[in-house]
C-alpha cells in the first residue's frame, strides 16, 4: 500500500525514536499537497532524509498532526490491523479480569490512538475520538465482531475532544442503544446509561480504587461527594458500611445510583441529595454530620493547563470542606482526573486543605487507574487519574 | 511535665505549621543548653516568641534536630503515649489485613518518629532508628505488651541510619531471636529470618505489588532478580506460573527462598542463582532464555542525592537487561526503593532502558508501597517505593 509520505523536520525525529506517540504540527513538512489530505488519512511518516519511520494518522487541521499506528512501515492499516490490535488489548483483560467488563482499549497506550472501547459484557460502547479512527469505524465494527462474536456495539461520537480534531461533537449516539443496561464491577451489579451518561456510562478507571477506599469503611456512615452512579459509595456499602449519602448535581447520574442500590438490595441504607458538592458540604457541616468515610471524585476542574491555578485552588477547597466532616481517625479519599494536573499538586493542595482544616493525617494510598486504563510511557499526560486515600488524626 | 524549651527560629515555624514532622538544626536556637541535652531528649518547641507548638525528641548532634512527637504541648511522652500511637497504628492494620502479619508501625507517618515496627504473628521485630526511640525502648517493649498481650519482642539496633543519630550501629541483635520463623503474606507462607536478614526480615511494603505481577503470571516462566527470599516469585509461582528462576548475591537470602518454596511445596518448579544481577541478565541472555514475567526489585542504588546520576544509569541498565529477557506480548516489573529517585526520573529511565533493547510498551501499573506503610503527607520522602509493571510488545 502505497500511503502519502510525510516529511519530520530535521531534528524532530528524537520524540518518535523515543516512543513518542504523537508529533505535532510544527514537526512536520506539512506543504500543500499534505493539507489537502483529507482528515485522518493515513500516511507513512519519514525521516527529513527520507528514511520510513511509522505509519500514522494525519490531520492537517489538529494540533497533534500525526498519531503512531505502527512502526512496521510496510504495514497496511485495515481491519486486521485493528482486530490484531483489539486482540492484544483483550488478552491482557482477559488475564486480568474473571467478568468480561472492563476498558477494552485505552487509545494510544493500546496502540490504537483515539479510540476507547469499554466492554460491559455483550455490549460494546466506542468512543471515536480522532479523525483517523471516525474514518475506520466500520473496519473497527468489524473487527470487533470478528474477535467477539455477537455483540452490541454503539458508537458514541460526543466526546469534546472530536472538536479539535475538527470533528462534530454529535449529541445523541449514532447507533440504538439499549437504555437498561448493567455492568459488574468489584462482583457489584451497577445500573448504566451507555447512551446519556457520561462518557461511555462507567467509570472502570476507579474500580480498584473503589474497592480499596471500600475497605476501610467497616460499620462507617459513608459520604460519596461527585458520586455520579455512586461507584464508590455502593462498593463501600456490600463491604460493610453502616449508611450512604451520594451527592451529585445530575438528577440522572443519582437515579442510576438509585437504580444499582435496588440491584444490590441495599436501597435502605442510601440517601440522594441533588445538590452541588460544595453546597452539600456546607450543609453536612451546619448538620454537624460527621463520616467515617468522606470521598469526592470530582470532574476534571483543568481542563486546559491555564486552568490550573483556579483548579488547585478548588481542589484545596474540596479537600477542606471533606475534612471538615470527617471523623477523628477516619479516612477521607480524593480523586483528580485532570490530566493537567501533575499529582505532586494535587497531593500538596490535598493536604493543605486538610491542614486548613485543623485536621493533620496520613496518606495510606496513592494510586492512579486500573490497568485496563494502561500508560503510554511515552505520554505522562496519559496518567491523568490520581487517587489520595488518608487517615485523618 | 517540664520539658526543656528549644525556640525555634524566626520565620521557620512555618514548615512546623504546614505539618512538618522535622525541623532541622539550622532552624532552631540551638544554645549551649541544648548542646548539653542527652540526644534524644524530649524538649518543648516554642517559636521564636515563646508560644509552646509541639513537643519532640531532639538530638544536637543529628541534622534532623528535632522530630516532632505531638503538638499536645502539655502532653507526656512515656509508654501511654507510646501505647495510644500503637493502638491507633494497629487499628489501620487490623482494619486492612486479615492476618497479623503487617508493618505495625512506620515511623513518622504512624506518629512515632524513628520507630519501625513489624508484625509476624506473635513476633515483633522493633527497629529504634532515632536517638529518642532508642532511649526508650523498655517503654515501647511496655506498651507493645500491654497491646498486644505475650509477644515476642526483638530489638534491632543495625540499621544504619543510626550513625546519623550519633547512636552505634550493633551487628546483634539484642534480644535472643528464634531463628525459623515463618510470616503469612497474600495467604502464603514464607520463611523469614528476624535475626540475620535484612532490615526487619520481610519486606511487607511490596505486599500488593506482588500480588498484582503473580496476576499477570499464568503458564508464565518467571525471572526474579534481586530475589532476596523469593517474595515476587513464589507469589507468582502461587498464582499458577510453570517456573521461576530467582536471582540473588546472597546465599543465606536463597535458602529463605528455597525454605518458602519447600513450606509451599513447589520446590520442584523453582531454580536459584547465587549470582550479581548484571552477570545472570547476561548469562541468561546467551542462553537465548525468554520469559513471561521479569521482576526486578534491586537494593536503593542512590543512597544520597549525590547518588542520583550513577543510580539513574544503574536503573537503566536493569530495564534493558531485563526487557531483552522478556517474551513478546510479556511483562516487566521493575522496582525503586531509593527515596532519593523521583518516581518521574524512575519510569524516564525505565522506559529509556526498555527502548535501547528496541523493545516498547505499555505501564500497566505505577503503584507504591502498601496501606500499612503509610507516606507522610508533608515528608515526601517518605513515599519511598515505587513499582512499574510494562507488557512490552
Amino acid at each position: 500500500m502505497s500511503y502519502p509520505v510525510i516529511r519530520i523536520n530535521e531534528g524532530h525525529d528524537r520524540r518518535l525514536r523515543n516512543g513518542s506517540p504523537w508529533l505535532y504540527s510544527n514537526e512536520l513538512q506539512i506543504d500543500k499537497a499534505a493539507k489537502a489530505l483529507p482528515p485522518g488519512s493515513v500516511v507513512r511518516l519519514a525521516s527529513h532524509d527520507g528514511r520510513a519511520l511509522a505509519l500514522a494518522h494525519f490531520n492537517p487541521h489538529s494540533l497533534i498532526a500525526a498519531r503512531i499506528l505502527t512502526r512496521n512501515t510496510d504495514g497496511l492499516i485495515d481491519q486486521d490491523f485493528l482486530l490484531r490490535r483489539c486482540r492484544r488489548a483483550l488478552e491482557l483483560r482477559e488475564l486480568l479480569y474473571a467478568t468480561p467488563h472492563y476498558r477494552l482499549v485505552h487509545g494510544e497506550a493500546d496502540g490504537l490512538p483515539g479510540l476507547v472501547i469499554d466492554r460491559f459484557g455483550d455490549t460494546l460502547v466506542v468512543q471515536l475520538n480522532s479523525a483517523g479512527m471516525d474514518g475506520l469505524a466500520a473496519e473497527i465494527i468489524g473487527a470487533l465482531s470478528e474477535l467477539l462474536g455477537s455483540v452490541d456495539i454503539h458508537l458514541r461520537k460526543d466526546a469534546p475532544v472530536r472538536l479539535l480534531e475538527g470533528l462534530t461533537q454529535e449529541e445523541e449516539p449514532v447507533a440504538e442503544m439499549s437504555a437498561a443496561l448493567s455492568t459488574i464491577e468489584n462482583g457489584l451489579s451497577f445500573a448504566i446509561d451507555t447512551a446519556g451518561g457520561q462518557k461511555t456510562g462507567w467509570y472502570f478507571d476507579q474500580r480498584e480504587n473503589r474497592a480499596f477506599a471500600a475497605s476501610l469503611a467497616k460499620d462507617a456512615s459513608v459520604l460519596d461527594l461527585y458520586s455520579y452512579a455512586g461507584g464508590f459509595g455502593l462498593t463501600a456499602l456490600a463491604s460493610g458500611a453502616r449508611e450512604l449519602v451520594c451527592v451529585d448535581r445530575s438528577e440522572a447520574a443519582l437515579a442510576l445510583a438509585t437504580a444499582s442500590a435496588a440491584l444490590q438490595g441495599v436501597e435502605a441504607k442510601m440517601q440522594v441529595r441533588v445538590s452541588d458538592a460544595f453546597a452539600a458540604l456546607d450543609e453536612l457541616a451546619a448538620e454537624k454530620r460527621r463520616f467515617g468515610l468522606v470521598l469526592a471524585d470530582p470532574p476534571p476542574f483543568a481542563r486546559s493547563r491555564k486552568d490550573l491555578p483556579q483548579a488547585l485552588k478548588a481542589y484545596r477547597k474540596v479537600a477542606r470542606g471533606s475534612a471538615l466532616l470527617v471523623a477523628p481517625g477516619a479516612f477521607l479519599c480524593l480523586s483528580c482526573c485532570s490530566h493537567n494536573v501533575p499529582e505532586e499538586d494535587f497531593a500538596r493542595e490535598c493536604y493543605a486543605g486538610i491542614r486548613s482544616a485543623g485536621r493533620s493525617g496520613t496518606l495510606i494510598r496513592s494510586a492512579g487507574a486500573a490497568a485496563d486504563h494502561p500508560i503510554h510511557p511515552a505520554l505522562p499526560e496519559s496518567a491523568y487519574l490520581k487517587f489520595l486515600a488518608y487517615r485523618l488524626d
